[in-house]
């Protein structure tokens, strides 16, 4: 094929948009970061006025100039933007189409829907929809927009954002943009390389702060202005140069977390007000475009019109019971709604029917991306007719003049005559349909009603279905959902068609402005042809044969034999981890494995940064050999495998590509120690109140000192927890983190190592982020961490409220109770948070602390309980009512007394220490005012009692198993007290003193559970 | 024709010029005034690598916002931009393709290149070309850039910039933007007007003045900061960021003209910086697209290459004298420069055929914009033989042994044997190219000499021709000229052809890349058909039949007799100002009167903006009837009748546009009273030593108060004059000035009426600008201003200096004298300049005070002067030696003299008072010391003219009449007294007395004339 130039590329995009009955317009004139922000899509996409137009714009994101080193990341590339508003109904084929323009052919590619939940904070905007990739590489963001400057879109507007310069790459099948033809025999590297080093180097390395500063706030203050005379575009390119100025600050690294929150909040106010603006605008232009036909893109699809069904479904019904297949037809779900509308229709199906009173044989769900498919076996054409008997009035409100305990001797006729059906009986009979002389009077419950006996014709199952199944996929819920046409049905992403066949015969419905046919499609990279379905036992066969694999263990099981297979081929195993495997299996229909290489230059970058980009970006499975990566990698297409060696060069590039970037932020960060960094946490807030990360690296330092005794390390611990604490956030201001967050404190561990640090230094910074750190040390850190984040957010008025916990001091929390547990080491909580109140800058009063110890018990119990699911949760109760500021002691606690409630005696032993604590509490007193005196037993039982705690209770037990040990020993003595002894005697002094013998035994649960909370107590 | 859209023109554009071999790139991402700034072209252009590219750039001019109103100005138009370097040899024909891609066909229109001289100062940059103007519209601007950044450039760049909002217009036959289709049946009014009109108001009514400043100031200092890390786009960026803050507060009325000045400076400097790093950075690469080939558009002309010319054209030389006719083809002359070259031709023609010593008959130069053209009659085929005898060394240094006083007897072979010559001679010989025995030896000037016979040959005329030609061609000089391609030569336009005929023989030569041939080409509407020339004598007739007009003068009577006609269809009569009838003349080559209408309301614009936007800018002749405009006006068409419909309605569009915008200037002015525009002249600064405008306003009616006596001003005359001083400035501030400047003062004029003000006021105010005003009034006001201004300027060290004079100090210096002697007013300039300088914010010393005047009277010389060409110098300067002060009596005494000069008896009155003159002046005495003793004379002589003295002077004579008179009276003593006296007697008694009565005599024409200056003194 011969190779396209840029230029090309846009001219036909151009063209085709242009046939398509797009306007095309131009680039914006002031820099924007996407073509989201031209106001041909900003402002345009607000209100019901159609709108088509597509265009290029150059984009600018400082922070991802490399100095024009990376094959295809630059601070500066093109989209192509297009907006169709409303929905023409296709906009994929559009796209699909679109593509085929610019010669990319799907069957020699792998072209692929990958979810994209799209947010753009800056201007409140959000939507739902997809990056498409093509050979691996994301060519296009896909975006039925579902908000914008906050205000909600009617009609959704559909967004295609090519990425030029990437599609340039995969047509020239090239491993960069730079010697690819720009257009007139130039290359792309002549017209922009220069450029975006310079750019680069400006972004990164000179640009101003203060100015860029006092820029921003000369731009936000004009947009202000503007906005106050209702000049909405000029008030518009103003929150766009604030927005550019903010993101020049951010590649400078002047933007500390606080002070983003704050830019983006004056932005999104901006963005806000002049969204609005223009909605009323327009409101008060009276939409001008919405009586211009002309401009509207058809959809190949018309807008379907409810088209009576063929009446032989409803009058000629199937006598037979038949298999029932319903193909619920999207674009492509994300992996997780996969699951979810599968576990959904495998809980409701069974239920419906039974609701729906249809007899059926085997139900079966499955669920891929593109359909979700219902399948009933032999389906009973109707639901089986039905008697009720149906309860009335009492008899002597319904029936008058008929005694009807005393039979008549004058025969039938006057019998008929005396009897009279009051205004009740009459209304009840019409009401269920039935003759007033056909009501029955029957007795129930001791009275006498009248009964009416209505017979229920069963419906036949087409008319059941026709109104059961939209309410059906109405029922199927997701956790993010959007809207696209003007039915205003939220569904995952939208429907397209539905099968509905009960045999041969459609089941008529319209839903989502889908109607119900017969007709399905295929696989997307045959262009999803349509299949029709003649009936529906004929599905599954027609199905398969069109290549899809319907049932997700079977496209699982065959991704992993593919898989392991490529692995082999290199002598290597692949790492295979169920998340991934999982999500791979919900973004295809025809798994096809495709194994590419990567240069073995890149094996030198950590490891996990490897992994990470392999899994976490492309969704690759990486290989290994002894431990040791191998330079390839393997991929899923959705497909067979013609065209796979396109493929796997495209896939190839991509890897290379981020890799690349990788390397380029590795090189640059090793440039430096890593314990040069950590000055520079000083320029990153933590909190306002509680100063930067360099702040709070000092007080983990200090805390550290305080912790070490307090776990009791050894002195080379010591040390290298000292020195772990003083290196541990440093990573933070390294580019690779800025870049990855996920690798926060992996890529601390690396650079650790690379800059000469001891291994367990190294190994302590890179565990400091798992919820249990491995080794003392790093559990050292991990908790004073965890301490100062905890008092200092608390004592800043920042304590998690509902579901709001943006700091994620749920998880902190939980990140000290479990490794003390696991480690099982004692510690005190109560004294770590008082200590690490004095390292705080803002005080911490007493109440806060206790607020602190409170919101952590909660958290232990969390965890205390999801740590044996047979666990019940009394058991945990119990023990958190008396002990929770020592999570290793509860946790022993916990595991204790769970093995006493499985005893078989537990039954005696609960009862006779509850009868203890029961009396006492029901006697209202402190025993502990009341001193035991031998003297004044009455009765024997109580001096057997006193000798037996004498000798059994040496010391104040400390643990459950103590403890209990103690009771069982005294049971027979408590209970032979409790079966002779009458504790509340009348004499005050002999009441008091057996008061306090039992009171002895009540109080020795102090400090270990609270037995009252247990069941059967 | 179906109706365009804007979209589809911008498509067509790009496939027109992709097709062509142009990079097709993209808007730029910050605003720009033009496409210009664009670092496609702004950086693309310097340094010698070859650069197409073509681009649609929005451009934004603030001050050009209308709110939406006018039909074809805007805030943002759209440029469609292209780039050709090197120039590709038919850069107007390509052009000329591209309008025809669009559906513009030069046939049915009327397309003009017209004059223009493109300038950027803010970016150092300017080149020569056209607007290219379709039925009067300017649709794009065609220039050869020759500097850029400052930058000479080599080689030049040839830039269409096309405005695609009136080429719209003009396809669609529309009267306004807005109702147009940008794209997919959308009008542009929907996609811009709304913007449009909130751009307006933000740029006049909203953008914050303080702190559009201070971004200037942080651009601006961020550009430095990046030029001095070498990043060269991203300083270019906050150039064009600086520009466009600078339009801003420039829109906003912001910034004085002093600061204008700075502004440039800085924009200029930085411009430079980017423009020559540029130039360094690409030469650092080794200018990597200096050898990719690909990148070139080539021109359908390919680079001529010089092809040996026909041998017949050398050996088979004409025998008999033929037509002769050289054309120089050109693409579109400015109008001025058609004269100029013609003035030129006419003057060295005949002189270069007497140095080429060829005979010939008449001669003939004609000049249309687009070819000059020689034409000479009879030309000899040859030069004619001739022998020259040359003059070599003496002949006894020559010849030696040959004693050639002395006849030899022994015959001819003993004197053969006997002469020698020697190296002189034999030198000699060969450098004339003759034999040693052929010299001959002749006497001259009293010596004897060898000569050489020199016989020349006469050189065939196609060789002389075809040597003269070329230099013919350089000789010919313009004000202003450029260069195109690669021969560096410099003329007005490019050249693209020559005819060169000698009868039928083409005469071969090469200049500025381009040779000579016999094929000329016809009128540009015809496509510029190649026309061949069959032989010099068929020229005219062809030329004739295809429609040009080669004679300016036939060309301005047709315009004349075809503007009279179209006139009187109308009932009115035609204002035909000569410069504007000349200059129409050299636009075109065959002129067609095309006759349009304006709406009526519009009659009630200002007499003089109707007039100057019909003149002006359109080039139209407008028609009056009774002194009032009719609502017509006339346009000259080059070419025929076709299509003239269409070529009316574009011009009609045009106009009605531009009155629209006057009268939104007007309407928008006409809300205040011309007063209440005063105040505002605080904002305008007029120079930052002098204050504002209104400080110089206040200037002028302090002084206009001084002035109003020694003007002698009658009661109602000074109140006048004092309101008109008071508002005379006023309307600098109005839009309607601020956008045609050439206004002032007739602006001042209107508005003053529009607002109650006085008749007489509102003149004077109208005619203050007027060289000579006719009213008292307004002469008052208009010396006020220029004293005001010469006085304050040169106290500020701004007196001009050689050729610079930005201030027009000159012209205010003539603007005083010449009313003065104009209206015969006696006015003390010594005095008046005193008085302004007590005005003056700054002081003035008495020094400074007598530049002004010594420059003053400099003016004075020149306008005296030219006052009259028969004049001779000396008068003029005897007169100011004496009196410069008054202008007027200068002016008075040079008449006066004059005649007296011109008088029969002058040459005996002037001698008589000279002797009087020279004797005090050899005495070197002050005879003011000496005074006249009667008694101490000893001739009667003495005596005598004593008596006549007596009798003749009673008062010291003040004109050069009055002195003259006496002198006459004088003269007989006067003489007698020389011929008989010895002023100069020994004794120093009778030597001072005689001195002192000689002095009285001299002394007389003080403060009259120095008549020792005059000529025969």
């Amino acid at each position: 094929m011969p190779k396209s130039s840029f230029q090309e590329i846009i001219l036909k995009l151009q063209d085709f948009w242009a046939s398509k009955g797009c306007l095309i317009t131009q680039p914006y004139y002031t820099q924007v970061g996407a073509g989201t922000m031209n106001p041909a899509t900003f402002l345009r996409v607000l209100g019901p006025e159609p709108w088509n137009v597509a265009y290029v714009e150059p984009s600018v994101r400082p922070d991802d100039g490399r100095y024009g080193e990376n094959p295809n990341r630059f601070q500066l590339h093109y989209q192509y933007q297009v907006i169709l508003k409303p929905d023409p109904g296709d906009p994929q084929e559009l796209y699909l189409e679109s593509l085929k323009a610019l010669g990319i052919d799907p069957r020699q590619h792998d072209i692929r829907f990958v979810e994209d939940n799209w947010e753009q904070p800056a201007i409140a905007a959000w939507g739902l929809g997809w990056e498409v990739w093509l050979d691996g590489q994301e060519i296009t963001q896909f975006t039925y927009f579902q908000q914008m400057g906050g205000v909600s879109l009617d009609p959704v507007s559909v967004e295609l954002t090519y990425g030029l310069e990437r599609i340039l790459i995969a047509l020239n099948n090239a491993k960069a943009i730079w010697d690819e033809e720009y257009g007139a025999g130039t290359t792309y590297g002549e017209i922009r390389r220069r450029e975006e080093f310079e750019h680069s180097k400006y972004y990164y390395e000179v640009a101003d702060v203060e100015r860029a500063r006092q820029m921003y706030d000369l731009f936000s203050a004009e947009a202000d202005a503007c906005l106050a005379q209702g000049l909405l575009v000029p008030a518009h390119d103003y929150v766009l140069k604030s927005s550019h100025t903010f993101n020049i600050l951010d590649a400078r690294g002047a933007i500390s977390v606080a002070e983003r929150q704050a830019f983006f909040r004056r932005m999104r106010e901006l963005a806000r007000r002049v969204a609005e603006s223009y909605e009323q605008q327009r409101k008060e232009l009276e939409y001008p475009l919405l009586n211009e036909t002309s401009s509207k893109v058809a959809g190949s699809q018309a807008k379907p019109t409810f088209q009576p069904s063929n009446p032989s479904t409803r009058s000629g019904q199937a006598l037979q019971p038949s298999t029932f297949i319903l193909e619920i037809g999207v674009e492509e779900l994300p992996a997780d709604d996969v699951d979810a509308a599968y576990e959904q229709l495998n809980e409701r199906i069974p239920t419906l029917l039974d609701e729906l009173r249809l007899e059926h044989g085997d139900v079966r769900i499955f669920a891929t991306p593109r359909r979700l498919v219902v399948s009933i076996d032999s389906l009973s054409p109707n639901q089986p007719d039905r008697e009720d008997r149906v309860k009335g009035p009492p008899a002597d409100k319904a029936i008058v003049g008929h005694v009807f305990d005393v039979p008549d001797s004058a025969g039938e006729a006057s019998h008929a005559t005396s009897v009279t059906y009051t205004q009740a009986a009459i209304g009840f009979a019409k009401k269920n349909g039935v003759n007033t002389w056909d009501l029955e009077v029957r007795e129930e419950g001791g009275g006498k009603y009248v009964f009416a006996v209505v017979k229920q014709k069963g419906r036949p199952t087409p008319e059941v279905l026709a109104e059961a199944l939209p309410e059906l996929v109405e029922s199927i819920k997701f956790e993010k959902s959007m809207r696209w046409n003007d039915s205003g049905v939220f569904f995952s992403r939208p429907i397209r068609w539905y099968v509905a066949l009960l045999g041969d015969m459609v089941i008529p419905f319209e839903y989502a402005g889908v109607l119900s046919g017969n007709i399905s499609r295929g696989l997307r990279p045959y262009d999803s042809p349509q299949i029709k379905i003649p009936s529906a036992d004929k599905y599954f066969d027609m199905i398969r044969e069109s290549g899809i694999v319907l049932d997700k263990e079977e496209r699982k099981a065959s991704i992993v034999e593919q898989v392991q297979q490529a692995a082999a081929l290199v002598g290597g195993e692949a790492i295979i981890e169920e998340g991934l495997l999982n999500e791979v299996t919900n973004l295809i229909e025809m798994p096809t494995a495709v194994m590419g290489g990567f240069d073995k230059e890149y094996l030198s970058l950590p490891r996990d940064v490897l992994i990470s980009v392999m899994k976490k970006h492309q969704r690759y499975f990486p290989i290994e050999k002894n431990g040791k990566l191998l330079p390839h990698f393997i991929a899923i297409r959705n497909g067979d495998d013609i065209g796979i060696d396109i493929v796997r060069q495209g896939n190839e590039h991509v890897l290379s590509a981020r890799f690349s970037d990788a390397n380029f932020f590795v090189r640059e960060d090793v440039k430096l120690k890593l314990e040069e960094y950590r000055p520079k946490l000083s320029s990153l807030t933590f909190h306002t109140k509680l100063g930067s990360y360099l702040d709070k690296s000092d007080r983990i330092e200090k805390l550290v000192n305080e912790l070490i005794p307090m776990l009791k390390l050894e002195n080379d611990e010591a040390i290298f927890a000292r020195r772990a604490a003083h290196l541990a956030k440093a990573d933070l201001v390294t580019q690779m983190v800025t870049e990855m967050t996920s690798l926060q404190g992996i890529i601390g561990r690396e650079y650790a190592l690379r800059s000469g640090e001891q291994n367990d230094v190294a190994f302590a910074i890179g565990e400091q982020y798992q919820t249990v750190p491995q080794t003392v040390i790093g559990l050292t850190i991990a908790l004073a961490d965890r301490l100062d984040s905890l008092v200092g957010l608390f004592a800043a008025g920042l304590a998690p409220t509902g579901a709001k916990d943006p700091f994620a001091l749920r998880r902190a929390a939980i990140g000290l109770v479990q490794p003390l547990i696991e480690h099982n080491v004692d510690f005190d909580l109560a004294d770590a948070v008082k200590k690490s109140a004095k390292t705080q800058p803002i005080e911490v009063i007493d109440e806060t602390q206790k607020q602190i110890l409170d919101f952590i018990a909660g958290r232990l119990k969390v965890v205390l309980n999801d740590m044996d699911a047979t666990r019940k949760y009394d058991v945990v109760d119990a023990v958190l009512a008396e002990q929770s500021a020592n999570p290793a002691a509860s946790a022993r606690a916990v595991k204790q007394l769970q093995w006493w409630v499985g005893r078989d005696d537990w039954s005696t032993i609960l009862p006779g220490f509850a009868r203890c604590v029961r009396i006492i509490r029901s006697a209202q007193v402190d025993t502990a005012k009341f001193k035991v005196d031998p003297k004044k037993f009455v009765e024997d039982e109580e001096k057997k009692l006193y000798d037996a705690i004498q000798s059994t209770v040496h010391i104040q037990p400390s643990t459950v198993d103590d403890f209990l040990n103690i009771i069982v020993k005294l049971i027979p003595s408590i209970n032979a007290f409790f079966d002779k002894v009458l504790v509340m005697a009348e004499e005050e002094k002999v009441r008091q003193n057996r008061l306090a013998l039992v009171g002895q035994i009540a109080n020795l649960s102090r400090g270990i559970a609270d037995f009252s909370k247990l069941e059967g107590f």
